[in-house]
């Protein structure tokens, strides 16, 4: 729904100032991990595909990323398979990594291709087994995770290929091993190899929080900017902890790689993502 | 299992007969549409990845298409939707076409590129709703077939671009409209209008027939080659009937649309493709 | 000065309301012709620089053209050459060409490239003579304008290398003879000969009024769009009259010469290309 | 004036006998700074175009540097700015390098294009403020000069660009601040230190002397060539000295860093450029 | 041996009043047919390799012909096959083809490249054999004539990518049939035929005459140039007449398929190809 | 005579089965040294056509390399020249070299490029002398073997740019010195110096016995691999001996240079260049 009560002058305005923060960005590359509310409510979910789409046509080599939680347990539901769960991972027997690619690289991928082509956004869905773009092996773990994966290499060049050619890669996050198995791996993992990769200017995980807060209990203290080398004292502290751990880690990972900065971002408010590169203040944690 | 009894002499012979017939499609485009026992059968499976490698590394511009029939059938069958057909034509609901789309995208294709993975291919999977690929607008008939569509247009962009980096491209035949609707449809002709907007070669269909037979009973009756212009003279005959009829009408149809050859060809025979393509005698019947 | 009144999210949202404008215009070349107000105030004149740049990056070929009136008088006067002008249009002696060129090639065009270059952009400024690129000729007229030009033709390369190699090219109205001399042109007539040997998708006029009044004292009769059909009719009722038909000749010059739009712009609104590129509303009188 | 005197056979065997020059400087660049009489005599003037126009022809990468002494002196007369010139730098305040700028980069400049062009010549005019190719700060010394500028930074991608795009580029000696003031900037140290950004094999400097002459009353004691190392001995000598001084060092500073050889040639005569770069005599004395 | 009586002056300005023939020829395809005293002749040979390498510095894509008639009769007369000549056209069996090929394509050519080489030139040589360049059969007449071949097509495509890649082509004037048998040829139909096929600016054949004369004992009679459409008048008048007629006919036939001049020239005047090209006089008869 | 007691089935798996060994050699570089029976018997020669032809059309850039014993000695025999060997290397007066050139360049060359050309292959006959591609120098040794020389240097360019432009380059090992006197030279070792030069994936020296044995009257004692380091050792053994120490000491010299592997093969078997490339069989010895 457009914004009627504010007039053009003001509307050209607020586009002018955006001048600093689209330079910042032209040409570089920037991985969305998309997931959340975002990918679940269907105003957000417009929100963000319109947002990608207006990314790309600015200059930004945009590479969207996603899993797909609710929708793997919903059809593992619907065929009478249980999801298991083993320290708060999927334990992934070889039926369920079908079901997984299958809603992964099949529905939640293609679902969002449809939704950027409906926004006119050139896109093309892939996952990791797309000319073996993400390898990994088998998760080496005292408790058996059956086809967990662990990433080994990401091959860039089906990245680089489609965003060359002028379209914008949607990524499901399902990887193959050399011998051609199967893998589930961790979306926010992949998303954090895949910038590492791309040398990406930044990676943005969108999350269902507000970002992290020095008291989880009062979001007016939300800290904008975490140093990397920081974070191990956080998490002693016990600011970082919990399920925010493992995101935290994979944005650590990237910067560690070379991605030039990354952040956690609160995926419910709307278009969260063109706020956080297009404008002064971001919307969550930066972390770099 | 490689063949022992032939000595390197003989196998030299035989590459070096095959010459005049990878001169012939030499940076040529040829269209696969994979089907029938060749995809369910391991050892045929095995034989056509291994052919589809082999022949996009001779220099051949390789598209394979497929559908899926039978994962699609086991798919809806385990989520509990049960497969309606009118006139030989799937009624395809919303929750229907969601599982074809998912099988389709999702498992075939995947399971596809994984395979030509395997022998050291590099392959891309698509559908047709990627880069806007394949284009259909609601079945028009007298009978309700619900989200089956019929071909619009072909948009080859995105095949050419992953032809040109490099890739095979591997081809889920599910289209979506203009308005994002996912729209069922059949394979072999999705293959056809592939073929014709590629300006392709060759369009080879994979089945499960010896070819065309002049007496259905009697495979040495096998005709080996159809003028197009003869078709509805043998169909008035008898000689094309059943469920014949559609696959010869794609091929027809591509011919008519500029494609230089089309074949069907038994893909019961292991290597029918490098048979076909590589050899003096075809497999199958040649409709030019 | 920034809005401030203003949250991020509404900010955002409408970034977000641009998507479909930039879409329209993506890759397409935009030619204006800057001048008047917009030219001289400072405030709108930044205005107007940070749009170009803004513009430029958001994949539109951007191309601007200037005259240089008030600042050619000031030199004139400054040197002590008397400014004549016979039927509106300035006589034209040698010594009052060189003051001319001197001006806008070496003073008006230079200065534009520099206020781009503070915004970031990459700008390259040219006059007509660089790469030969407006061919003029004396004009032909009952009495005699001296060095008053006449295009003659319009040599696009220089332009479309400058693009090409990603600057924003800046271009002074001054032309050149076959024979080297130069000439006088007038600087609306250049852009709309210029958007055409570019085959632009709009030609936008800066001026100093609201756009085409059908009651010229109510601004509230601001008439949106004009067909170029309507024109000779509109000159007959006097809707059109006095200094807009020349510069409504050149819009209709344009689309006549395969321009997609024009339009006449009232460059004392802050943004005005802006608001008529990236938002539903024009600022002035499109001619179509 | 055409030589009539000799035939053909002559005329051809000298154009011969440059076979092995021309191949010298085959794809080099070559970095013109033109000055002194060459720009002010006409008949000069039309020779140094002819044969810069020629060498680009024969596929030397020529760069023309100027900058226009007498014509800013004029100009400044005319609007009655007084030149002040301290230690032989000239004082610029702002009004004064408005002046230097238009004169330069507007009159000098687009005459030389103009010229260039009438020649067949295919030349864009451009100055150091275009695409930031001069970066300049202002000049320390114990007097202030005002708006005189010591070069920072030379950007060579617009003169790269405009040679690649099959244009000569020709270089008003304008520089511009990081904050976009305009600064006026030495020619000689300008052409220099353009020639070193681009690997020039050559620099050659248009003087109104012999050369060097070891004694300076006697032209048949002038040194063909010097090295470098030898120049602070030969300052020490008196043989270098006063207006020398700067232009040497020039030289001595472009080997210093990189251009294969410079020059000092003797501007007043004719086709001196060609006779240089073209013959077994150089016209003037080599820096290397 | 260079001139030394001209000073470095007047060297100059002959070099620079070259300039408008190097413009007029500048990226033109220029296809010299070499023959006569011009090859056999030591100090002739070494002037055109020298103009040849110049020609093909200054931007003329410069295609260089020959044939070999005293080396191929010095060689059949060592290897003691007699030449027979039938009809002034020489008649050749298998032995003296191998000989033909052998001489031209083996000695000649080799050797025109390595003079070519000595002068800094970068050249390749090929005959009608390499990349199927000149395809042939047998000529039809009242007396056999063995295998003496008519041109039936130039493949300009190995001389193109040789002319892209930076060589010189050297071309000896050898064909082959489809079947691979190997003709002798007509050279200046052959250089003919390759200067139409290349759309060529200008053929050059080179003579041991000094052009076309009115009254053939009167040297100053020559007649400068000459309408095609006038040739077979002056045939009938017998000014062209004896072993012109072919020479004629070659540029004549050159003239009809798009060349848009040809000339005969004394190949006895050293330098005459340059005189020819960059000087107002000829030195021959242009037929156009 | 092609091969019918195989039916299609098996032929296919032939095929099939070469698919690792094509994959292997895709995009590599791989040089052919050419000689020995296999140009001679015109069956062989035959097959080794159509196996270069074969090769280069399945992705694999192939360089064919050849000397021309027999022919030089025939012709010099029937122009009455003595072949006068000092040491088993030709003693090589200025006819003579005239003599191996013409017969290299102009003969054997041109006779393989029409041969190629027959199987529809596109090549370019070139000798080291064109684009000067092979530099030598007289050979030092104590006895004076005139004109024969030792590489100096080879310029790789026109093999690259004739592989690139789609030509399979045919090369005769004729050398030219820097002043442009002709070397006869070693074709075995002009083949390895090419290879090494185009750091080439193999090197193929054909010749006329099995391979290297450990009992050279035992044909059972092949011996398929050796390391280069042992070759020392097996010098000293006797196991290389004769004329197979100037062939292997070419096999070692090219490993040494950063050739993968090198081989000899025996020419006599028909294919034996493909039963190499593409089987998992060697028919020869490697050196590696």
């Amino acid at each position: 729904m457009p914004i009627n009560n504010i007039d053009n002058l003001m509307r050209s305005q607020i586009l002018s100032e955006a001048l600093p923060y689209i330079q910042k960005f032209y040409k570089k590359t920037v991985v969305v991990k998309y997931g959340g509310n975002a990918m679940t409510d269907e105003t957000l979910k417009n929100a963000v595909m319109s947002d990608i789409v207006l990314l790309s046509l600015i200059g930004i080599k945009i590479v969207l990323v996603h899993g797909g939680g609710p929708e793997i347990n919903e059809m593992l539901g619907r065929v009478g398979l249980e999801s298991k769960f083993i320290n708060g991972l999927r334990y992934t027997d070889e039926e369920t990594v079908e079901i997984v690619r299958m809603v992964l690289a099949g529905k939640v991928n293609k679902e969002l291709v449809a939704h950027l082509t409906r926004h006119k956004g050139n896109a093309i869905g892939m996952c990791g087994i797309d000319g073996q773009m993400i390898v990994a092996k088998k998760t080496e773990s005292d408790v058996d995770l059956g086809l967990v994966g662990d990433i080994v290499k990401i091959n860039s060049a089906p990245i680089l290929d489609t965003l060359g050619a002028g379209y914008i890669p949607v990524i499901a996050t399902v990887a193959c091993g050399e011998d051609g198995t199967v893998y589930n791996i961790n979306a926010d993992t992949a998303a954090s190899r895949i910038a590492a990769e791309l040398g990406a200017e930044k990676l943005i995980l969108m999350t269902d929080i507000v970002g992290l807060l020095r008291d989880k209990d009062d979001p007016s203290t939300l800290i904008n900017t975490v140093q990397v080398s920081e974070v191990p004292f956080m998490k002693r502290q016990g600011i970082i902890s919990g399920g925010m751990i493992p995101k935290i880690d994979c944005c650590v990972e990237a910067v560690r790689r070379g991605v030039k900065g990354t952040c956690i971002i609160d995926g419910r408010v709307p278009h969260s993502i063109l706020i956080e590169l297009l404008s002064s203040e971001g919307v969550g944690t930066a972390f770099i």
